[in-house]
């Protein structure tokens, strides 16, 4: 299970790489939301969400013989730029998996980034797992799972250790921390990270109506998978089920699972580009519409929310701002 | 004239309270200006640009019993939520004179801020300046000018101080650094602080097509007005001609100024969402338009560029989002 100590080390080997972002506020989201929002602005780490925190940690980690021949990872866009640009920065390959229907900003980005990108068909049931593995062995490849690998867990619990310093600075010590919320690996990083550094605080996952695998397997007490489509607005936190390793520390450190609706999202999503000018993708914004928009289960207190990434086609996102 | 002692004076009375916006890039954006690109993400500033810098600085320089009968501000909106949140926080009430055809995203912010908010009748000729006369001596209101104000220009020198420390923390001595100009309050107050503080830089102002008094009035050598109409896409640099304090800052400081055109800031408001995850208004993104598509008159090396603002109505932005 992921420790404080190796969130600590990769943060020490992110110094200087992996930025850190800023903990921002806005007296009309305050107003929304009747409570202090505070809000993780991950959308401006680099490649545009937490996860090139996860894929810096893991390649950086790598025994460098291993690393030299590259790395693959699967992944339907945040992910994958967060490997495709460790990697350069490590100057490896990086071949990337992703479904043929991912946002066009995200296999074009992954593809500025400098990485291999290989389609699969997921609505004609190809499996991406067999795809890997025939590539991974073909070209000795190391893959970088996109959330059940310890080393990319501790890499995203570093956000929790910024969350917990900065919340301090701003005199909050007790609060609930609102996650987006896919397979579980920026979540269960941060609530390893906070239940040693800020134990006055509360992880909450938040996902979208209809993918709400995590929120039943923490009521379930054990792992159960979303049986419906596999494709969704909130395309960065749609995911199967939580992991093996993301799980149980999401049972030992997390309170109960909160599900938004798309409509909720999207009104995040225009409140986020209203009041904090930062362009925000659906996946991104649920841990934002529970503050805004279901105060009513959540504790007294101030809330500090992720806006974990920020990668949306433009076309999409223009039609959700007009929307208002 | 504005002094670097002003301005640290500003940073001091600031402290904790503006907020130290992050110096971002992205290797999208180097890669579009063939150098590197690092953008001052003033739009993360309080109320969405810079402008709450000089209203923070001005109000909380001024005498306590004047500062409690309150203030008055003429502006299409950016300075005047700057104002505004400045008078609330000090309890004091703040006076806007607004043209009635500003953005309603400004308007709508700077009443929620507290503000009350007085319109008058741009293209019918009324003068802000009588209205704002009589307001003033009706209420013993005390005028904070948008730019050619000494307090102001110190807060907006605060700017500078940061895009000293942040260039070198990124190794950067020597780049060219290109501002956002309306009036000249946030370009004269970096001049001065780049000026003392990072010799190598050298600053440009950047203007929008048809509203180019600045880079005339520094070729020039003396201050020269624009002629044609009040209003355009770039609303928020849209002045008519710079102060008597800023435009001897500028041209003791400045190199010649860059003109560009409103298909140049609207692509880089896109560029700004895509590749920094920023919403930046159309006068808040000239400077980055600038750097993208200007660069054979820029000097060889980096070049670091302001994001002034963000607020821009959400069907506007969706629109110009939409043109891509």
């Amino acid at each position: 299970m992921t420790a404080i100590a190796d969130i600590e080390a990769a943060a020490q080997r992110g110094k200087g790489i992996v930025r850190r972002t800023p903990l921002l506020s806005s007296p009309f989201l305050d107003e929304i939301a009747g409570r202090r929002v505070f809000l993780k602005a991950e959308v401006l780490q680099h490649t545009g969400s937490f996860k090139f925190r996860g894929g810096w940690s893991a390649l950086s980690a790598m025994e460098p013989e291993l690393r030299t021949r590259g790395v693959l990872a699967f992944s339907s866009g945040n992910h994958a730029q967060g490997v495709a640009l460790a990697a350069r920065m490590h100057g490896v390959p990086a071949v990337i998996l992703m479904p043929g229907d991912a946002p066009a900003l995200k296999i074009d980005n992954t593809r500025a980034l400098g990485a291999e990108v290989v389609f699969y068909d997921r609505a004609g049931g190809e499996s991406r797992e067999e795809i890997g593995a025939a590539l991974r062995d073909e070209r000795g490849l190391t893959l970088v799972k996109p959330f059940d690998e310890p080393m990319v867990i501790a890499g995203q619990g570093t956000c929790g250790l910024e969350i917990a310093e900065q919340a301090a600075e701003a005199g909050v010590s007790a609060a609930t921390v609102l996650t987006c919320c896919g397979g579980g690996g920026l979540t269960a990083g941060i609530a390893t990270a906070l239940a040693d550094r800020a134990p006055g605080m509360v992880v909450r996952p938040v996902e979208p109506e209809g993918f709400d695998d995590v929120a039943r397997s923490l009521a379930s007490g054990e792992i159960v998978a979303n049986t419906g489509p596999e494709v969704g607005l909130c395309d960065a936190i749609i995911t199967r089920a939580p992991g093996h390793m993301t799980f149980p520390i999401m049972a030992t450190h997390c309170g109960p699972g909160i599900v938004v609706t798309d409509a909720e999202a999207k009104s995040a999503m225009r409140h986020a580009a209203n009041c904090l000018k930062l362009v925000v993708e659906p996946g991104g914004a649920v841990a934002l519409a529970a503050a805004l928009y279901h105060g009513a289960v959540l504790a007294d207190g101030p809330v500090i929310a992720t806006l974990s990434g920020g990668n949306v086609d433009a076309a999409l996102y223009a039609q959700i701002l007009a929307e208002a």
